[in-house]
């Protein structure tokens, strides 16, 4: 794993919740991105090497909802970023970890992601993301 | 800021947890250090420009034991590189932050550090970090 690409922090409203991190760095979101597919609309923050990433339901039936009932806001997941995703997996199933996506799914920000189960991740729920070659 | 310094993981069992994150991450950590100060023991795994720090309570008053107590093992804080802590402690009161270490204290890993409180800043403790100069 090369780096943190990014930290998931769940937010239950994403305006409010821009401005606060906004306040935070200093420096305001650069793009919103809504990914259907998950029931979330997302920001971002450009923290030098790494990024913040902001998740907002947008159906009760959204993992963040579900997320955000449970365990109110906060970090939701630790993504980091990997050269090769597919080995990625294989390696991490052998080494008894949980995959969740055996085979990566599109995920926000032009990334292949796949996630791995936080039972069996000290739980932290973990998402690994390749960038998609243009 | 300047970076994701480290993600800081309360963990019950700092053996069990080297051994799994040194699975997740392919190598092993790299340094075991105690505070005794904040009753904990930590270690440290390198993930590129970032770092992961595990921490396991070293006495039952520790605020990690106490974070284990009501929320389980998971990510405790979100620590940021800046470049100077004394001003970005003073921008952030500004702004409106909790800042629960007005002077920074002597931290793990030759750092000076501050905290927010989790209530001003969506559920996630963040600290701020700055190398000591030697």
């Amino acid at each position: 794993m090369k780096k943190i690409e990014h930290i998931g922090i769940a937010v239950k409203d994403l305006e409010v919740s821009n401005n606060l991190f906004g306040k935070l760095f200093g420096k305001p979101h650069y793009k919103i991105e809504e990914v259907e597919s998950e029931g979330v609309r997302t920001s971002f923050f450009d923290i030098g090497p790494n990024k913040i990433e902001l998740l907002e339901a947008t159906n009760p039936e959204s993992p963040i909802a579900k997320f955000l009932e449970r365990k109110g806001e906060g970090v939701h997941h630790i993504a980091y970023a990997v050269d090769d995703i597919i080995a990625e997996i294989k390696r991490l199933k052998e080494e008894g970890f949980t995959v969740l996506n055996e085979t990566p799914k599109k995920g926000a920000d032009n990334k292949l992601v796949a996630f791995l189960h936080p039972k069996t991740t000290n739980g932290v729920l973990v998402e690994l993301c390749q960038e998609i070659e243009s």
